[in-house]
């Protein structure tokens, strides 16, 4: 029987370095145009990187497209200015910025602020001889921070207070009171401790001219979500014109950070995935809730952080929903499906939070929004949003256009009442008012029912009524031309501007923190790095390493990858000269989770040995039991404790370098 | 036994303007903000076309990156000025534009120039009592230009030979030469008659602010490949330092078109598949060339076009390269693979043929370019690229940067040389020139060997030599500091830069074609669309029909949707009112091939129809019957006809409406 030694994944601490040095150097991701010198915030993804990119927008489609029947779009990046000038984002899509009052550097006001308040926390916990905690401070702040640093000096226990208070806040305060912050705290510019300047607004989008005339102004979308409210009407019709439904998509989005510092963390270009539930705004229930009515999560609402706290409360969702925390079963289902597939494909469940935003965070379009946030080297970090946006898009578009966007629904009874309208006798009207005819009747149509009313006294007692159009000129009206009536309208349909929840998916964020999570350093050598990525996730799945590079073993080697490549299972053959220890180690890197040996046995036996990544354990078969046991691990259908139990273990000690 | 009428699927001429209106309809895509009154070139794509452009582009990843072990890449859209200056596209990528004199109206200059000498041909021919052929011209111009059209009016025999000639070579004309036809053609504006500027250049990139500063200027990627060669040294890196390796990238890229009007075919933001495979410049043979060589491809070289003809010469690729027609092994392979591509996911081979570039038309960066053109109503459109861009872009980078960008490769025999050096006697040297030392050293040691030659004699003669170095400043070296020597060096590895083969598909193109291949009317109504798309390329495999809305039949749509499901089989469930004929002319609309009919025999017995989209026949079988078949046939292992031997043929009359 196979042995099952307990890994220890915790030998050493977490060094970051060591992570995104092996991540650049394996080419999960690099930094792009370094030959030109880099751009900040812009990073190209290696094939490892695209693989895992591809399989984890692979598991959300099926976790989210498939699973729940959404409706897949793909919509254009390039966006006139009118759509984002009416979404609010020309206006509201902004960082608070100052600068350095001497040199002119420029820094994000909030991130400055929390950067220099932690340091002075630092600072006060080395005087007073206390091991400065990571993360150093309690919010999330801390992650969009540069590390700053400062000599030991104690503050006031007051002080200390109202700084952790305040950063417990940081992300509801507006420019001017973060001007005032700076003001009041005496914060400078690092470095050169020069004066800051006010904060001033930065809009976060590209702009760009589209067309040759350079007429028509553009930006690059900053979220894909524009594009699925504009197509609603055809979507809406797609799904036989019945709610609720769902689009998704996924594609590149575009934020001109003002100085983006943390890796993939922080990008000016990156790949959303997002969902526009939309629902009836008078019954946000949800069919499928009382499934993840149970699940428990950890959140951390809004009065917790505005009382200077980041204690998480450990809560299932259904408790959540009925006592008000979190506001809708829709919404509810939808934490539950996110964290469902963080959990799924790899996210350690104990560094992960849903953090709702404070009044002054959320974004302009929002009427309530949890964040998904996982927590890495860098502190507690927003990777999914789920927001309601209420009918903020659909009615601002709308209104904007002139274009409805409803849902129209029968009536299950008819509704009858009755309403005064304007009634013109056409054949005096329009000789007696000719070309202002039109305009007359359309403002007097226009009028609510109490005006209308109004009018018809006037007309009962004078015999006539003045009436003022668009510009100003005003009209008489007598009685023999207009008259106010009082009618019986029968409505079969309701009309209603949906709701809608957003589930919107950061997928680099995801893809980083999940890397943090899955790497670890063997106990014996602490340059041996691992990612213990889920098989399922995993860049490549099997590793095909024969013993030497001598001819007789291609055949085999061909033989295995093709029946992998038949099961759907990604391979890599490494016939390189490196050691076999070499190779293995190579590919502990990459997170490969299985390797196969092909070695002189196998000419002989036609046996290969099957190795596993975290625990470097090898069970021997041949060639069909191995392929067979490596489809069955990486569908999730067996674990290797239960492919031990159908293979020997192989005692060969090809791990040695 | 199942009959097998023959389907007739040209009964009725195509129509563009019918199979536009289906896609819209059934939003395979639409004009994006069409409520802001849309923008020129910008599309979305709806449910069926992100899925019909999903199963594209996995069919593509199949074909090419897993069947050739490729490395996938995901780079930026966003990339500094810099980087386009070096690869020539802030320069050349450009089109040339003329402006109506009068109303500054802009047009691309040589698809007016195309639109207007068309128009007048097929005023000639209605003149001469011709009917107009489609496609009209001969060449893959028609695709292009804006239809015009012009009164019956007869040439002289001479001016449409003329013309003729002059549309077979539209593609070599330059800016200047478009300018001279302009004039001695008398070519005006179209609608208004007034006269035309001069044409002028108008760079097709769109340009971006990078960061908060405004001093870093950027541009909307016009292609991905940048983002290959910007990465080479980490993808040969990441293959082990050996060559030839493909790296291949899915993604976005933008041209800012000057008046783009074909639909999908020319738009300003699109879906791009590329692939680089490096090849060693000596060698450009393809060890898999064999299994290609008998395949026989349709060759338009710029020899038949430049003699002013289009007809196709079909030929093996095999004899096509060895007779020099197509300049390599490696390009041949490709052109292979990119037909076997196209071919599978639906293309008609007879309306695919492969264009060679004239001399002027070749992109900045090509050595050799092959178009794969499809024919659809625009004419023969470029829907994918096959350019040997030669060394030039790994080169042009290299020189900007300094970066190596080449491969190491091990001799198999050592090579000995000679080789004339500089030698500075470091203690004098350093004291005497000081802060200058360092330049004058490096002037001399970059200077060639003729030059270190002629120093050397000069030493000898004079005993000292003069050398100017970058800023003009002169200095005088005697031989006690500086002396030329002979030495001999060994050389272990061949560097060089290698040459890039890039297939590059525009994937919007490829779909759009697809699309008109697919689509006819059917005989019997002219008003019913089927869209013929193979089941493994289909949005949607089957449609799951159930009879009525009854409750009985809600627990069988669901079993038949979860075997379908984890067949990974993509379905759908219409339980609308509408008629189940109407159910099924809306999804022949939508490509679906199969159709499962629940119906009250499947409470009954358990059985459930299977109709066949093209010749609406139907089969019946149990459901675990029918699912199997489906299987089989969405994975290509059987054909209808097999089905109609492994169950027995239903004569219901559903499809009727």
């Amino acid at each position: 029987m196979t042995t099952h030694p307990t890994i220890n994944k915790t030998a050493h601490a977490f060094d970051r370095t060591q992570i995104e040095g092996l991540l650049i150097k394996r080419f999960f991701y690099a930094p792009a145009f370094e030959h030109y010198g880099g751009v900040a915030g812009l990073y190209d993804y290696g094939p490892p990187g695209s693989a895992l990119q591809s399989n984890i927008l692979n598991e959300w489609r099926r976790h989210f497209i498939i699973e729940e029947d959404m409706l897949e779009l793909d919509t254009t990046c390039i966006t006139p200015a009118d759509v984002l000038k009416t979404s609010g984002h020309v206006d509201k899509f902004s960082d608070w910025m100052v600068r350095d009052a001497v040199t002119g550097d420029i820094f994000r006001a909030d991130h400055l602020v929390e950067a220099v308040l932690e340091a002075r926390l630092n600072a006060d916990r080395e005087a007073r001889g206390i091991a400065s905690a990571a993360p150093a401070a309690p919010s999330s702040a801390n992650a969009k921070k540069k590390k700053l640093k400062a000599p030991p000096a104690q503050l006031s226990d007051e002080t200390v207070a109202k700084y952790e208070s305040l950063l417990a806040q940081i992300d509801n305060y507006t420019g001017p009171e973060l001007g005032a912050l700076i003001e009041a705290e005496t914060i400078k510019a690092p470095e050169t401790g020069n004066a800051l300047t006010s904060p001033v607004e930065f809009n976060l989008m590209f702009e760009c001219q589209i067309g040759p005339t350079g007429q028509l102004k553009g930006y690059l979308r900053p979220e894909t979500a524009q594009g699925h409210f504009l197509n609603f009407n055809r979507l809406l019709e797609f799904n036989n014109g019945k709610l609720p439904f769902a689009s998704a998509q996924v594609g590149r989005s575009f934020r001109n950070e003002i100085s983006p510092k943390q890796g993939l963390l922080r990008v000016r270009e990156f790949t959303m995935a997002e969902i526009e539930h939309f629902v009836d705004p008078t019954s946000k229930a949800h069919p499928r809730f009382a499934e993840v009515a149970g699940t428990t999560l950890r959140l951390l609402p809004k009065d917790v952080q505005a009382g200077g706290s980041t204690e998480v409360v450990e809560m299932a969702v259904g408790e959540a929903v009925s006592k008000g925390v979190v506001d809708n079963e829709t919404l509810g289902y939808f934490l539950v499906r996110i964290y469902q597939f963080l959990i799924k494909i790899g996210i350690d469940p104990l560094r992960l939070r849903f953090r709702q935003h404070m009044a002054n965070e959320m974004a302009h379009y929002a009427a309530d929004c949890w964040d998904a946030e996982i927590q890495s080297s860098y502190g507690w970090v927003e990777c999914v949003g789920c927001a309601d946006r209420s009918a903020y898009d659909l009615t601002v578009h709308s209104v904007r256009t002139g274009t409805k966007l409803v849902v129209r629904e029968p009536l299950k009874e008819l509704i009858e009442y009755e309403k005064s309208i304007a009634v013109f006798d056409k054949k005096l009207f329009g000789p007696r008012y000719k070309k202002d005819a039109k305009i007359i009747e359309e403002t007097i149509s226009a009028l609510e029912e109490l005006r209308l009313e109004c009018i018809a006294k006037e007309l009962a007692a004078n015999g006539s009524t003045k009436v003022k159009v668009a510009d100003g000129k005003e009209y008489e009206l007598a009685s023999d031309v207009l008259k106010i009536e009082r009618r019986t309208f029968k409505e079969t349909t309701r009309e209603f501007t949906p709701n809608v929840i957003e589930p919107s998916f950061g997928i680099g964020r995801i893809l980083y923190s999940l890397l943090e999570h899955a790497f670890w350093t063997r106990e014996e050598d602490i340059n041996r790095g691992v990612l213990s990525l889920p098989p399922s996730i995993a860049p490549v799945k099997v590793l095909i390493v024969p013993l030497s590079g001598t001819e007789v073993f291609r055949p085999i080697i061909k033989i295995i990858s093709d029946k992998l490549r038949k099961a759907g299972l990604a391979n890599r053959v490494d016939d390189s000269n490196a050691s076999i220890g070499k190779r293995y180690a190579r590919n502990d890197e990459l997170g490969t989770p299985f390797g196969i040996t092909v070695d002189f046995g196998s000419v002989k036996n036609g046996t290969v040995t099957l190795r596993e990544r975290d625990s470097t354990k090898q069970l021997i078969g041949s060639i069909d039991e191995v392929v067979g046991i490596v489809e069955e691990l990486c569908r999730g259908q067996i674990d290797w404790k239960e492919a031990g139990e159908k293979l020997p273990e192989y005692s060969g000690t090809q791990d040695a370098d």
